[in-house]
């Protein structure tokens, strides 16, 4: 090893999904939203002015923060955009949990925020679920620096119920509490309106899911004014723009287009409760998702078994192997009718083969 | 202040250039390119298919990174993409800026480097510029946690001929030197070659100045793959996904076209002597750039009443306040030929007026 690799920060990073690219493939693996983007984005995208593309872009990105504000109807200072929700999140921790008392987070979540607890030096303590994969808003009554959770929860698609969000966020008024409301638009209820009631709540929500945007890398947070002027402060000293020209016009496209995105929610949400009803009558174990997956079990088939044989299929789904109590897991994501019914015929005809599914 | 406020990372955030966005106005105050990017951008435009957008971008950005490794005739593997130089720049400093020794840039620099260090408790040290704003290689021979400096420097435009490039890096083998090329393209001598002897050696650049793609966000680094595997595990454990689909796809075109490039930068540079031949017949001061701006100064009239008289015509260059050394200095970007010699006329008629300049 030389010298100069003493003083490098290494650091075991996070995995990404596959991202297999081929046409025939099913793509269940990670949590896309199977429609393509409002119409006003295809559109946008014919309006470009490539001249334009010189100039550097609007830091306070200013166009998408107004259009995110009047959408949820909340003030033009209570909104921060990032790269993606994960931008996001990264420079919430970085700003707000800066203190030596561990944060806290739920031992079966969103496997980032341990990777960026420690690349930033945060200390953190993981609160176990219950055995229902349930987050105990009373567990969450401990000092610490901080709170992130994921509602509804990932992997597991649980939802807490806005009074037990309350419930954690009241007790936790000397630090700042983090929602990360990735896919809250399927059915679950949003903390938004709590911001009334507590200024050190901060949530974080994403266009990759609900607004089909996944590649174009947009994600933003809610919060007081207060809170959100620390961030960007944060933001500035990293990066000043971050947000190209073209994804915040495009962005602005896909946020107002609020009739396309309730009827693109509503799909996903009845193909997901057909995909329960047929993966039930199959014998698989799951909780009542309220996100765009499924994290389900087959207590007679070994997880890694049915991955790999789906894989051979061309078809894509997110196979965790730790921790162990989620091991024996598969986290199938929600796509079109036409793809949840090809999924669910593999399975079948492959559970009848193995003579666990019975004609 | 509320209690919650306490821990939180509070930081003076950089400040970006104007970004004034009037149809008559000459920007000449961010460095931007005066000329369109490459056609293959707008042809490439045209192309999008917008359904794509709703799945993740390829995180390696492979395509991207081997256009560019292509361009430099280097590996694939030693190229890492950011969303501007400025993010490439955060996720190297915090990288492998990770000791307890201070690291060394110039007094009179990129001004984001002390926000950087600053922001990641990165302890450091400002070296003078000599009295003629130049880099003394000697300088830079004394116990350190890293190096970085811009060539051609920012805000002086000074170019270090490359052997005393290699001075510092031969000095300094302990660490990782940070060549930050922002500006290489218009006159300056890269010190890619370098890296065949030296991996400890980072060379950053980016896509805003002489691919004319400011409003795109691409800044890159080229070093030994060794170097580029941990950035690229920093950037992982950060945001997997920075890079959208879009501007991946756009800044291969931008790429590609080298007969484009070198034209537009060889326009640039012709313009470039020619305001210095107009500036010096108006009495300014100011050192032999090799960068797309001319940092200038003028005896008899203070940069600020110089500044603010350019502004009432909607002509806009950038004036620092300090340091000190440099407050009487203006920054003047290179525009088309047009635009400098508007710019010109106006200075002409002012000093006129002034009885500063005569007939």
């Amino acid at each position: 090893m030389a010298k100069w690799e003493e003083n490098i920060r290494k650091v075991i990073p996070y995995t990404p999904g596959e991202q297999p690219d081929k046409s025939s493939m099913i793509k269940l693996n990670t949590n896309e939203n199977p429609y393509p983007p409002a119409p006003g984005v295809t559109e946008a995208l014919q309006h470009i002015d490539t001249d334009k593309l010189r100039l550097y872009p609007d830091p306070a990105v200013s166009d998408l923060t107004g259009a995110i504000a009047d959408f949820y109807k909340v003030g033009k200072d209570q909104v921060f955009v990032g790269v993606g929700s994960d931008d996001v999140l990264a420079m919430s921790f970085m700003t707000f949990f800066n203190s030596d008392k561990p944060i806290l987070f739920p031992d079966i979540t969103y496997s980032f925020y341990d990777v960026w607890a420690d690349m930033l030096r945060i200390p953190y303590e993981r609160i176990p679920l219950d055995e229902k994969f349930q987050i105990c808003a009373a567990d969450y009554k401990r000092e610490n620096g901080g709170v992130v959770f994921p509602n509804p929860n990932a992997p597991t698609g649980e939802l807490l119920p806005l009074d037990m969000v309350e419930e954690i966020i009241a007790a936790n008024k000397d630090v700042i509490v983090i929602v990360d409301e990735a896919y809250i638009d399927f059915g679950g209820e949003s903390a938004l309106p709590l911001l009334e009631k507590y200024d050190n709540l901060l949530v974080v929500q994403t266009f990759s899911k609900s607004r089909s945007m996944a590649g174009m890398r947009i994600g933003f947070a809610i919060g007081s004014p207060v809170l959100i002027k620390y961030l960007n402060d944060v933001k500035y000293s990293f990066n000043s723009y971050t947000m190209d020209r073209i994804t915040i016009q495009l962005g602005v496209k896909a946020v107002e287009d609020r009739a396309y995105f309730e009827e693109t929610k509503e799909k996903i949400i009845r193909t997901r409760e057909w995909t329960k009803t047929e993966l039930r009558r199959l014998g698989f174990e799951f909780g009542d998702s309220k996100s765009n997956f499924i994290f389900a079990r087959h207590p007679k088939v070994p997880a890694m078994e049915l991955f790999e044989a789906l894989k051979k299929k061309d078809i894509y789904v997110r196979h965790f192997n730790k921790p162990e109590r989620i091991a024996d897991y598969l986290r199938i994501s929600i796509g079109t009718d036409a793809e949840m019914k090809a999924f669910v015929d593999f399975l079948d005809q492959y559970l009848t083969d193995c003579k666990i599914v019975t004609a």
